[in-house]
């Protein structure tokens, strides 16, 4: 595949993310989705574990009778990292590295991005937009021969295509064993022409953002895709910007325009990113992290009864069986196992300007199921439990600016999905607060400022930001 | 810890490496270390493995009576990489993150490194010149309260020091389990006294690499901990530079100043950063790599004894039993497990100009213990084997290009150990050998030209490059 200059692409995507569309408005797009849901008939079915068809509890865990696919697990994990030094609980493990991958091609100059409105069973809508093409290692090599998704042949070196992003991210820490996506953006040339197939819609990284506004729109594999995306590194002369901006009809105010570098900015940040390296790199030698396979039966506070995997206090989640009905011309039918949340979560950014530039609280987090020990995650990343009534197990450190902040200061504060192949009708607050003056530029060991730049660039080299902390940065409007 | 601006690090540490030392010239380090090794007194015996006071044979796997330190495994390997896709291997299972770390100091305004003449049991020459600390993680955190290691306080925080590096990077791939250290570098302030105690010695880094030159001098933890230092960008004005050399005695001819930014230069490369990652990545996606632990007794074509771990065929390498007899004051003596090389190895870079700038040509390679499937390697790796007879199992891309080299075009050609904690009397070739014109610029699809500059970028980020490749960047000269 071809590649092409870095910072024109990087450029060409800050326009797209400038950009409001040339096809469908905005509210189209919505009452597009809305349209597609209402087209569709599923029927999602909670049954016992033990009747999945073709699944099976055996070798002490649930698998899939193939062996391919995925299966729960059990784990114990040790460590020395927060408040609880051992426990067990089940995990997703499905080795495979997933493949999320975007087309894009430019019309008017402006990059637009092929997206699908696709069905998945643990959707609570159903329908999302997600990327154009999600597949598994199997499906992308083909080796079981099946049905070849839509557009595949463009990610497989068939086509003429450019490669603008390619990447490897991680997924939940927290529920898939060291699960691992490739993330990827290619380019269709300017004069190539490509099918529109049912379901799929050109749409620009503005529209994304817009529709990130909304609750449980963007599907988190597209979310997770587009925080890939960097967006060139500014000084203050920001001439060439202002100069486009005007070509693309005044989209930004003046004001917005100082917004806009305030966010981007490459320079004035706090901590020097060989300093933020070093800070991590002593959190990974001081935490350990030692997680060992186990049986389900073997699990301490977890029971399986045939029906759910499930703790002995109901907290945290559980493992339940669900049977699909789903389609909208033609219904398709399975089982699977699934993971559902006992309660919505919270993952939140406080922002805060030092040096003139926004600066985000970025919390250092261990993950039982985490590639390398600790992550980049939000300030805040949590599930609600009982915190709004003071009866939480253990405090969170800077919650409370989350949970009393003032509407002016709340830059985002919308409901979105995890990936809805896996988790039951699973949503979290996403939230992004901007903190003054009177927060202290010194924090905790494990937190650090960085700017939007700074995390932008660690995403670039993998395995740094966890899926909560992308899934945020995706959310930000740059005007 | 305090830190301090990067530019000026990075621009300190080139110093450095252009320097040639204020304390001791070196061919007088020369004479020292030989003395050191005299005065030492040593008796490497090998014995068998089921006589090894304190470890034991148990579980399917060897290991030390108080499950402390590291133990001999069993994996078997499934990979679609190479040509052998299932094999079984011993492998070293230490979980522990170690320790590297150098104390350096300005003398004059030129960093100096504090230095070790340390023991081995592995070494062949017994003593190396080793980083000021080398410590398990147990030995930094003191858990076992036991002798505190020399200048240990200094990396505690205990002492107001100045942190200039702080990297995890990893070790042998194909000997142990994704094991890693933390490589740290901290610098004493210029009017700081710090004790100069016995068998340690301040060198420069320009001293280092001349030291390279000679083999099995420099141990491979120093190698590692200063191929983690980066040297800064510079472009065509590199007048800064030059009115530096000045300053220092005009070390530079007018030809080493054109090769030295011909290798450090930050422009001109032939792949972006951003490519270089969608290469990695793409590999990453390609390859697959299931390590699952088995018994001892349970790996195909290996036999355990009683006496050795070895291959049927005694290819490879062998776990051997040692009793150890060594000291210079007080002779201390205990017995370990070690790995023995069947046969000695190659690991060689070539280089190439390709737009007026040094090119190295780096391998994405697989290793059985690696961290995340593939590692960008040398060039060539590989155990020399029967390749000089031409009775290989398989042949090794570009290996004729280093055998065939001829004098002119040889840049470094020395023996260099491995570590001496673990492995028994093990030396590698590593070389560096430039080819001209008639050498294609296009290459298969699991190597890529990268800069030097570029190459220390993603030592940076960890886990991107492997020891070897570590190694043979230490040993680049810039004059």
């Amino acid at each position: 595949m071809k590649t092409r200059n870095v910072e024109d692409t990087q450029f060409d995507f800050l326009v797209s993310a400038l950009h409001h569309g040339s096809f469908i408005s905005t509210s189209d797009i919505l009452a597009w989705m809305k349209e597609q849901n209402e087209r569709v008939n599923s029927e999602i079915t909670q049954i016992p574990i033990s009747k999945l068809k073709d699944w099976t509890y055996k070798d002490d865990r649930i698998r899939h009778k193939s062996g391919k696919f995925y299966s729960i697990d059990g784990i114990n994990i040790k460590t020395n990292y927060g408040i609880t030094p051992e426990w067990d609980q089940p995990i997703i493990n499905q080795p495979e590295i997933g493949f999320l991958g975007f087309i894009v091609k430019k019309f008017n100059g402006v990059v637009h991005f092929l997206m699908q409105a696709k069905i998945e069973p643990g959707n609570l809508n159903i329908v999302q937009l997600s990327p154009t093409l999600q597949a598994t290692r199997s499906n992308y090599t083909r080796v079981h021969n099946g049905v070849a998704p839509n557009y595949l042949e463009y990610f497989t070196g068939k086509m003429p295509v450019t490669k603008l992003v390619d990447q490897l991210q991680s997924e939940q820490g927290a529920r898939f064993l060291q699960k691992r996506n490739r993330n990827i953006i290619i380019e269709v040339a300017e004069n190539e022409d490509i099918e529109v197939k049912e379901n799929f819609i050109w749409v620009t990284l503005g529209q994304i953002k817009e529709l990130l506004r909304y609750p449980n729109i963007i599907n988190m594999d597209t979310r997770t895709v587009i925080s890939c995306i960097k967006f060139g590194n500014y000084s203050e002369s920001t001439l060439r910007l202002l100069s486009v901006f005007q070509n693309h009809n005044k989209l930004l105010t003046s004001k917005s325009e100082s917004f806009l570098y305030s966010v981007l900015s490459a320079t004035n940040h706090l901590h020097d990113t060989q300093d933020i390296i070093q800070w991590i790199s002593a959190l990974k030698f001081k935490y350990e992290l030692e997680v060992s396979k186990i049986g389900i039966s073997e699990m301490t506070c977890w029971n399986y009864d045939g029906d759910t995997i499930h703790h002995e206090d109901n907290k945290y989640f559980d493992v339940i069986g669900v049977n699909v009905q789903i389609g909208n011309r033609e219904v398709v039918a399975w089982d699977q196992p699934m993971v559902r949340s006992a309660q919505e979560g919270v993952m939140g950014f406080l922002v805060k300007k030092i040096n003139g530039i926004y600066h985000f609280l970025v919390q250092a987090k261990l993950e039982s199921g985490n590639f390398d020990i600790v992550e980049m995650a939000p300030t805040v990343q949590c599930l609600t439990g009982n915190y709004r009534t003071g009866e939480n197990e253990y405090s969170i450190p800077y919650l409370e600016y989350f949970l009393g902040a003032k509407t002016e200061n709340i830059w985002y504060s919308t409901h979105q999905s995890e990936e809805g192949g896996r988790f039951f009708q699973e949503q979290n607050l996403n939230l992004i607060v901007e903190v003054g003056d009177e927060f202290p530029i010194d924090v905790e060991e494990n937190y650090c400022w960085m700017t939007l730049n700074q995390m932008l660039s660690f995403v670039t080299y993998n395995n740094y930001l966890n899926i909560a902390a992308r899934s945020l940065l995706s959310a930000i409007s740059f005007y």
